[in-house]
């Protein structure tokens, strides 16, 4: 096990109608006058947006709001949001919604306190300081409820990258499954789908005998594997939505992936699709990672062979490992698929004449040499082959 | 899943030689002037102290050390810790040790800053304030690191009892495995046992559906049952060591037992064996757990089957579940005596004819009403069937 060392000081409120603590929990972790940032319609038509209000203005609270984060949140909103916080004296940055919001109040709450352009930060800057940040989840997806990270897509060139720090991980969020119960299936499946994938790049590490990582990280994907299926035929399946709520937040707190190497190739492959086609973050991944994973896995078959049998059920075939290791990515995307996801470029909507393109944005864009760096350096050629594969 | 607050802030820092980095540490949770608690002399003999000592003094953070904590921490060295802090204007411990050492800190540091009886604190009254702790843990086993529990043994009567709040949760604990690479086997088993019990303990409960936490304990459970053997094999296995340290930690700081009733009953009815005999609380633990198990298995006999199936690799009988729920129960009971733990109450050095005396304590001591609430609620009768089980 490598040194390491972890951190995870969010509080976390669970349960039914918790959203109604909102204004307590602002009050203790500091806020007095608030931002509110959320997506669309649906926040405000399921009636989130008042309660969320009513809650703040039971603790004596003021609030500004803005609306309209989309999915792969873009710098514009970003921008707006940190002149609206100056202008207003908002020292408390509130997201209601999904990881988008989340990710676009992260970056809010780092813009304001900074002279320069926030997206220093998603270029490489550390983040020291930001107004605090609290979270009240309606998607169980990108686990940045618990993560100090943030992803956003910048509208010149369509680049989407990630910032990170202490500084802007939530200091509280609010975890009501009941929320998440109107999400329409395709974007359950997807949530499901990235939080898999947050699951699988740290189970895909060069680093040895990490047996209490790899174990947790196999609990969280079992999680998925049972209660995954039980969603998408029922939404309203408060325990399913639950267990899939906090292996979410499990699976991206970082709590199973110290001490260990980790992979992001297929995250940082998929986020040319969400970047360039706009489609779900979780399709993309549903598609990138069958792909990559085949792709890599001869660096390493007894890893693939362990999540093989241990998550999918797989018989080991001692004599040939390879073969046990590529059923269980087969198992892998066959569950995938039966959730609802995409199963080739063309059912993500991306065409095979654009494959110079992503490559070029994934290994050039924003001063990269050429290569994407993770459990096996890929290069143009790698990354071309990859998403050939995907066709 | 039950509604629930989850809040683990304490910062890890984990690895080789992390205790070199102490000094900086306590300066970054805010200590001006330390008490360093510890144990006995293999602290001093092994140089741990000296090194803990130059990080501090690196910092030009002075310090003044009691040592002597014993396991089974006992109160009278607490309040000579309470006095000595007030005295000397101490406003920062840092605890160099097992859980023990760890506990009789959390005590200290929550008996400086109240004017009563620090005994309140483990007479049920909620601790709000206390000096911040900080830890350098040297035995995987109690989970103290990242909890905000501490038991006591109050010298008049034998009581062994808990204290608990966000307060006396360490700021920082560091947890370098190579630390604990000269404890003692029996002391490594005893650790290993108590590990088990925090995980036993959360995975009995009457919440329905919570595969989430489930699969998070039978990750940990796997985890110590596969590097437990290694390391009473090899005391000198860093890597073993580390799993079973992180695991120790995960253990008990809840991430795995939220949303969810649990039964700390082995718990209770060891802490009177600990406390009377002054046995390894591990040991006590292996002779109790087994007998409890066995006694409350029919109170939901798929529970029991469950974990021996998925941990102990037992096959389910599915005509006679309790013949596999038993055979995971005997299963684990021939693991800890595999390790070394002791089998019956001969071997822990206790007797027969104490029973009554140990039922009387357990039952009715310090105000309790002659039962003992857990996944089944144990009276008296119950209570000494169990002990004559473990005959």
């Amino acid at each position: 096990m490598e040194n390491f060392t972890f951190y995870s000081p969010t509080f976390f409120a669970f349960g039914k109608d918790t959203e109604n603590e909102a204004g307590e929990y602002v009050k203790r972790f500091g806020g007095t006058k608030v931002l509110i940032h959320y997506g669309g319609k649906s926040a405000k038509s399921s009636g989130l947006l008042d309660r969320v209000e009513a809650s703040l203005t039971k603790e004596g609270i003021p609030f500004v709001s803005l609306g309209g984060v989309k999915p792969n949140p873009r710098s514009g909103l970003v921008y707006e949001g940190i002149e609206l916080c100056k202008k207003e004296g908002v020292d408390f940055v509130l997201a209601v919604g999904g990881g988008s919001v989340i990710d676009s109040s992260k970056a809010i709450a780092a813009g304001v306190l900074y002279d320069g352009d926030f997206w220093d930060f998603y270029s490489g800057k550390p983040i020291e300081e930001a107004l605090p940040v609290g979270t009240i989840l309606t998607i169980a997806a990108a686990g940045s409820e618990g993560s100090p990270d943030s992803v956003i897509t910048k509208e010149e060139g369509m680049f989407k990258r990630g910032a990170s720090g202490n500084a802007i991980r939530p200091r509280f969020s609010i975890l009501n499954p009941a929320l998440t119960q109107t999400l329409p299936a395709y974007q359950s499946a997807a949530g499901i789908t990235d939080i898999m994938a947050h699951l699988y790049e740290r189970y895909l590490t060069n680093t040895k005998e990490v047996e209490v990582t790899d174990r947790l990280i196999e609990a969280l994907l079992l999680t998925m594997k049972h209660e995954g299926p039980r969603v998408i035929a029922d939404p309203n399946n408060y325990e399913a939505r639950a267990n899939i709520m906090w292996a979410g937040m499990m699976a991206h707190n970082n709590s199973c992936g110290v001490g260990r190497s980790q992979d992001w190739n297929s995250h940082n492959i998929e986020h040319e699709f969400s970047a360039l086609y706009d489609c779900a973050h979780g399709a993309g991944l549903a598609v990138t990672m069958p792909a990559v994973f085949k792709y890599v896995m001869k660096h390493d078959v007894m890893r693939f062979a362990k999540v093989a049998v241990r998550v999918w059920g797989c018989q080991m075939d001692f004599d040939h490992p390879e073969v046990t290791a590529l059923e269980g990515i087969e198992a892998f995307r066959s569950f995938l698929i039966s959730i609802g996801m995409p199963k080739n470029f063309e059912e993500l909507g991306t065409k095979e004449e654009d494959i110079p393109k992503l490559v070029e944005v994934l290994c050039r864009g924003d001063g990269r040499d050429g290569n994407i760096y993770g459990f096996v350096k890929l290069n143009e050629e790698d990354c071309a082959n990859i998403y050939r594969m995907m066709l």
